[in-house]
């Protein structure tokens, strides 16, 4: 089935624990999510950037034969959305160095008429309406699932609760279920946001794995345990690719099942493993969909009982 | 094979986060080992009371069918270890109230002849010289595995990494393998104290659940996603009573192995999963081994994939 995400695209800034500076590093929710969704399936991906944006870095988008890069606006006068961010030493949590919003504060990118009848829709992280006003312009969609972060929690959360109610699938942090829902623990939280129209809600845990809760069923993942964590910029973001990637190359009438959910999410989880271990997407740009299956298998075999 | 814990026996004061106050409960570290091994397999238990340890304390115990307690030390004239501990709002962090050692601070109990040739040994929490003493009185054993925590890391670490050249297999908690080794990310912990002697480490997460770093592989596991937690106090132990039990009651030539560890940790989460339900010994009374195996089948399910 066809998957689009629609998100940002961004000119990231890193600084490591140890201090190091990492400047100019091709970033965005969209982008990590399509490169990763792209060993799966053909991703297509609508978002919008300044003319500042480098040809170095559309060829990067390109050169993933899965990336579709049709939807991506190059919109002169405006500049594209920087952010940087400095990790702490438990690189678990960070501080954002700058937001510097630029296009993503103009009107949404248009999504290209050849890309309305997608099926398989993931709104990446953006201002829920804008996610909603996304997920209007394709009728013909199977599976709609959203990513939020804790700002549109604090600043716009029943526009949240609206698009809550408009999509089959929503993804979020640990912390930002609890925020979210005043429950900790992430099954009460998980089957809180149930109750407001999703059919499943993936809580994540970063190096601590995720929880699936699902309107047929539970289930908890641990993280593909790693000596390697370069940069942890992108691994929700992957982690999402991965999964709908999955979901969109099976297909099917079971589409966004508990059992379907379950088993993408355990290939969201490896392509994020891969991710984590450098920079922007330097890594998955060295792989190819061998390594990953070779990893999913590894990791099956590993948490495999009897 | 035969398992021995030696470890503490308590009379714990347990706060809540809402506020509750629940005095005088059956607890300890061997307590809640012995209890949750005794699912799998004989549990000998060596520890000492003092005289005001209730009767029905140890009637409680004694009927745990599998339960050993021969080498329970009632000494008179001296108090049992009380303890008092009050949770966060989190669950997953605690501060503790009170301690009054007592009977903690005197000679070990000592270890009945008949439980000389006991070959599965596990050295509960304690002081690593204690430690070291009871590994010395079992020359018949063919797999030791100690736990610890982060008081013995800070005044007596020498003390800890001679034991560490002496046991299998370690046991303890995320923040303490970062403590002891200065390495946060649990694989490179892990590693680490495998140079110290060990042939595996088991990293303990909580409701994270746990990372097995052994010599001949490595593995995370998720804790089992529950949503009725009443009481955290004793997880760690029962955790690692059902990965003793389970290695014990299964014995054979791979005693110790990256496989049977591997497996034997799901047992442990899963008798843990059931211990954190309810206050002390409450939630293993109220179940059989049944209960056990029905959610081990369910968990087995939640994790496979492929």
């Amino acid at each position: 089935m066809s998957l689009i995400v629609t998100g940002t695209i961004g000119i990231d800034t890193i600084e490591t624990p140890a201090g190091d500076r990492h400047e100019d590093l091709l970033g965005g929710s969209a982008v990590y999510f399509a490169a990763a969704a792209s060993f799966y399936t053909q991703a297509r991906l609508v978002a919008a950037v300044g003319d500042d944006f480098p040809q170095a870095f559309i060829d990067s988008l390109n050169d993933f034969a899965g990336l579709d890069t049709a939807g991506l606006e190059v919109r002169q006068g405006s500049k594209t959305f920087r952010w940087g961010g400095k990790y702490h030493d438990d690189m678990d949590h960070r501080d954002t160095l700058f937001t510097d919003l630029g296009v993503l504060e103009e009107a949404p990118p248009p999504v290209p008429e050849a890309y309305r009848d997608s099926e398989v829709v993931f709104l990446a992280n953006s201002h829920p309406m804008v996610q909603l006003g996304m997920l209007e312009q394709f009728p013909d969609a199977k599976l709609s699932v959203a990513d939020t972060m804790d700002l549109w929690i604090n600043i716009a959360k029943p526009e949240l609760t609206q698009l809550l109610g408009k999509v089959d699938g929503l993804v979020l942090n640990f912390d930002e279920a609890e925020l979210y829902t005043g429950h900790r623990n992430p099954v009460t939280a998980g089957k809180h946001l149930l109750e407001l129209g999703p059919r499943f809600v993936v809580i994540k845990k970063g190096e601590h794995g995720c929880i699936l809760v699902h309107k047929d069923g539970l289930c908890a993942l641990p993280a593909y345990p790693t000596e390697h964590v370069v940069d942890p910029t992108g691994a929700g973001d992957t982690f999402a690719g991965g999964l709908m990637g999955r979901l969109s190359a099976k297909g099917g009438d079971d589409l966004g099942s508990f059992e379907s959910v379950r088993e993408a999410l355990a290939h969201g989880t490896i392509i994020a493993s891969f991710n984590v271990e450098s920079f922007s997407l330097d890594r998955m740009r060295g792989i190819e969909k061998g390594d990953v299956d070779a990893r999913f298998t590894e990791f099956a075999e590993m948490i495999r009982l009897g």
